[in-house]
């Protein structure tokens, strides 16, 4: 589906209908959160379910509504420097690790900025002409959904640290089925094109489509699941240097690490910490909750290796794998950086990616948590190489 | 008055009154608190003030209900450990940096333990015998009233982190009369008594009683005002390595100070962020929220010194002096140790004092957030030479 | 050259000269330095001279002369552990931040180590067969000559924390011309291939030889030199946060950077410590001491970008380039990974660079400090992106 | 002896034999260390060898040599700030945690600057008046004598941390006699005097003699032995936190001690890292190289208390005791406070002691590495109450 070229076309009731679709969807991730829940900011790489209601708020404020909505009053002045994350172009900002110290405004009334906004947005969808707002205002609900994921997994670590093992929901799916042996699916070598081809919307880190050079090799057609991953931690994989780059064996051992966050294991039973509250490991699932160190240790101990992300698009391109994009993000062996040709975006907004180029690894696909239509294959996710709170996992590649 | 004496003759009725009033008063002070407010925790020294409402009721439910009333049904076994602030001696305690973190039980939750555990200590003193709980009940009324001022600093200090400046109540006082120079008071060298008496009740380190050889002083009649402290700061005392301690210096310039807590100047105007929000300097009003590191370099700057804890015991017994306990508490040249003979009190109530003996200095006297008929002039307070968060200000004492 | 190739064919007593050339240029280093001048360790990421001197023999003994030569006696036991960098296969290693507090064994001692090994050697050269240690003394002595160029690091960073500023030795160099206007050659798109054929030396990281797509570029004939970045500081870059990577900009405020490591301005004159001790800056010389960051950030600046390590690669094959390998190691915009099909060499000797791709950039050509000979054209060098202590430079490249 | 009178009295030829054999016992503490082992800073706390010979020469030059001495040449003007440990009365001083990183100027040169200053000062001695200098002569050797014990001290530090445990010096006693039962003196209750009466030389913070009031107590006859505190160890004392002082027990965790500093236990043999290198522990030896927290806590468990300084001092002085001076200090339970009516000697000297009057403990007595006749019964000794690496033991008092 093409985002752009319909919001092109439709009538500004249909966009007003996606707009509100969208941001209902925030509303409803935090619907059986107290005041107190949204408040918590539980370390600085985590951010207030508050703070992300507000800050979404905040995104169309500063790049569409006081820019071009005439008249606009602004819900609060204070906002624009509370409610930056990061962007030094448009001013000062808040300290990042003192969001969670925020108790005011409340959570009812960041509620109250989102619907004078949402008001306000309406409005200008309705006496703007389109070509002023097309592009900011996609940007602005593409934000918004990685806002969505943003909260599940901040939230969830919040909940993590509490001994009482609080729930997030009520368990939603049925039982995993048996996972299937691995398979492999041999991609032939050659020059490939990747990144998006700027027809519908993309970040602009997905830019420009360029071609790459492959070397043959083979693509696992499911992701490994906790049970491949218990076999690695059972096999002393997180007390053998060997397994690990040297980097990654400092944080093990700077962090004690053991087994993927969330996990803990009690009279020989492992169980994990979710969305669902506590709950067994079950063998059959994905793998979640892991460092790129770990996925690449994992890789490394199982004789194979992580694909590169030209590799990944590539065969998820031509198609045919499972777990593309609804299980677990899939960590690449690929440094995040600028691909060939790449200029960010003007203005502020050019801060969007472009400057966390460095320091950071790439995933490719989804997660559980990613939001219906969010998510591309040419879309790059990316985290620092010892972050674990995302919905990362592991799928393997080889020669 | 000897509070203990009249525990002992009261009827069963006049006791819980007295208990319900110092229950209820906690109540008043997050009377216009969110849950937010009452959630976070802004520094590791510092506790939420819901922790603060539930660890008072956990004392009580610790050391008098599980032990004395019969079949007594702990509210939520977790609090045990979720709410144990310090002692060993009663088991594990939850980590506390991360009070800040515990989103549940929720605030409303926290207020039905309150009323839980007070329904069941009304039971407790209407059926067992007092001589079982009247010291561990005067102990634990005592310890709610400290948490009462705690909780009024840990907000302050909360607050005073949002840009938005909130006030946590509407001003309260007339304006300050214009301070009277200051006068001093000779006060006799010889051999004097210092120490609680045995009469009443008092923490364990405020005795036993005993003799000190005091050289003759003289003592301030009333306590240094921020005017006072404006030419201290306008004198170049924070740039000034020679007035200051080794270790105070230090702090100085890894703490950036340039002025008390709180303190900000903008336009060459100074104001201090109160409970009532940010206010103008008052050159009249008792100086608070300096260290002792700062009382101590203030002292030296003005020709003077800090009064030690046995000068400050015996002015104030000998009376005729303003501010003793009413405006801020009063640093003492004193590090906080051992009386003479002093024997902690048997039990995990020992940890109560005893154990914090060690890198703390003594204050004297009460402030303006000390519950009415909370201090003596035996009460020793005491906190880190650096801390700055409590209300606590100078009175100055020479040879 | 084709070392190994020379290696395999000559006579033992050429293979032996060139073993003591080797060994003798590092004594050269070292030979103005006091005992307590190679005492020292001025950082963690540094070594002391001294450390070096010997880690250098315990290569050549754990690698060599145990495993080879019969009858080998150690020199000392003890150096096993004391003087293994890094090599988790091969046992124990002293801790890397205390390796400047090795007092003992002394220098003297290690003077004497080196040529208990120097000795052992050449029996082994002429006694054991070159197949069984021609790669791994080709390996042992270019790992001798990196740390000939980390000696020089670490001095000169040792040596420019001591206020007197301390040369390490005279100025060599006649004054350095005035640098020409830059001049860009453009390279075309295409299919080339980079990383070493495998015919003479090269460590495992620089292969192996594999295809990559570019598109056109253009590659600067000369580096920045000192009077270009001189001017990237007169126009604030220091204080741009929209020029720098996010990581970047925390480095410049967490550390204070205004300008290079090394450089200080007084009275509006710029100098720079050097191993000639402090001397003034000047404006045609190559830029030295910066970091990824500040090569990135100043490369931004001047519209422009670094090179990716492919088209460093091909460019310097193409030829026509100055100060390709004699000046400054040149930045690139590639982090430090695998190439495809790499396979780390068998044993702890394949923990010499397979464990550090991550969090790394790589550097190509060489620099003043690099022993002659010991670089080419497919070398990969790489450090963290705030290292600055490097003989680091910047070339730059444009679309 | 009463040194001060002797000085004023004796010739100038008897003083400068006093001075020469004072700086001389300097030089023989490090005549059996190397260039290297003179310039390593093993902690933050200690400082080189090389530095300790250099600052005292400064301590002369500054405070006698340049303000008394006509036509007096420094060394080297940069020493003025090299050699400055912490008067900032005098001017700026170098970084101290980088002590260690001078390797400039070289040992040989300290030496030259030690000749230097002290052909000065015997200039001086001859030809200006005794009373412009007598009493800063007097405090400029007893400072001599200090860092002489500081040397040994931070000596044994560094060498502790070598693996090859070299031992500083051979064995030098005889073994230690089988430890009598300890026996406990009483001592009245009663008002006494310490501190120094003012005849003879005595460090500023000895003084003003004042009255004390004292309880009945009890002293103990002999120092706590290793054997004592190993019953201590075995009865899991590091693993009991009721027997500790909070930050005490925090330090116990955070330090992982389970031992006094240098101990170690392999195979269930306990040994200690001495001066005289790697020793097994002896049962009748005098305890060394504990906490302030460690004292404490042993004298909890043991049943018994720390004296106070007053205790001490009024024990020593009424006589009887053993191991008062010669095998280690004493840890009291006093907090490092001034004398009433303490004033701070004039100018940069009267920073020798006052400013670390907080946050450190005091120890009385002397050590086996004290200079003979360096210590006094007043002599005030302090470090902060985690401080291990003093030659520093219990004696243990009772009411």
């Amino acid at each position: 589906m093409n985002v752009t070229a319909q919001l092109r076309d439709d009538a500004a009731e249909v966009i007003a209908q996606r707009f509100r679709d969208v941001r209902d969807a925030t509303l409803g991730l935090t619907v059986n959160l107290s005041a107190e829940d949204c408040q918590v900011q539980s370390m600085p790489d985590a951010s207030p379910a508050k703070w992300h209601l507000a800050h979404g708020s905040w995104f169309f404020e500063t790049f569409l509504l006081t820019p071009l909505l005439p008249d606009y009053e602004p819900f609060d002045q204070a906002f624009a420097i509370l409610f930056n994350s990061y962007y030094v172009g448009v001013g000062e900002r808040f300290s990042r690790p003192h969001r969670g110290l925020l108790t005011r405004p409340s959570l009812d009334e960041v509620y109250a900025y989102r619907r004078h906004v949402d008001a306000a947005m309406l409005r200008l969808v309705d006496a703007v002409p389109p070509s002023k707002w097309r592009d900011l205002l996609e940007l602005g609900l593409n934000h918004e959904q990685q806002h969505q994921e943003l909260i599940l997994m901040d939230v969830q670590h919040a909940l993590s640290l509490n001994p009482l093992d609080p729930a997030y929901r009520q368990k939603l799916a049925d039982p995993v089925l048996a996972a299937a042996p691995r398979t492999w699916t041999e991609i032939p070598g050659g020059l490939y094109e990747i990144g998006h081809n700027a027809s519908g919307f993309a970040f602009d880190n997905e830019g420009p489509r360029h071609r790459v050079w492959l070397e043959p090799y083979a693509f696992a057609d499911r992701l490994v699941t906790m049970g491949d991953y218990l076999q690695f931690i059972e096999a002393g994989g997180y007390r053998s240097p060997e397994l690990w780059l040297s980097d990654g064996w400092a944080t093990v051992e700077a962090e004690g690490w053991i087994a993927p966050l969330y996990w803990a294991c009690e009279d020989g039973q492992w169980t994990r910490f979710s969305l669902e509250g506590r709950v067994p490991i079950d063998p059959n699932e994905a793998l979640l909750h892991v460092s790129f160190y770990e996925a690449d240790a994992y890789a490394r101990w199982a004789g194979h290796r992580l694909p590169t992300e030209a590799e990944w698009e590539v065969a998820a391109t031509l198609g045919g794998f499972q777990q593309i994009a609804d299980c677990a993000w899939q960590w690449t062996a690929s440094p995040y950086t600028a691909y060939p040709g790449f200029q960010p975006a003007t203005g502020a907004v050019g801060e969007y990616n472009a400057k966390f180029m460095v320091n950071q690894f790439v995933l490719r696909g989804g997660s559980l948590a990613t939001p219906q239509g969010h998510t591309r294959l040419t879309y790059r996710n990316f985290f620092p190489p010892a972050a674990r709170w995302a919905f990362s996992g592991i799928r393997l590649a080889r020669a």
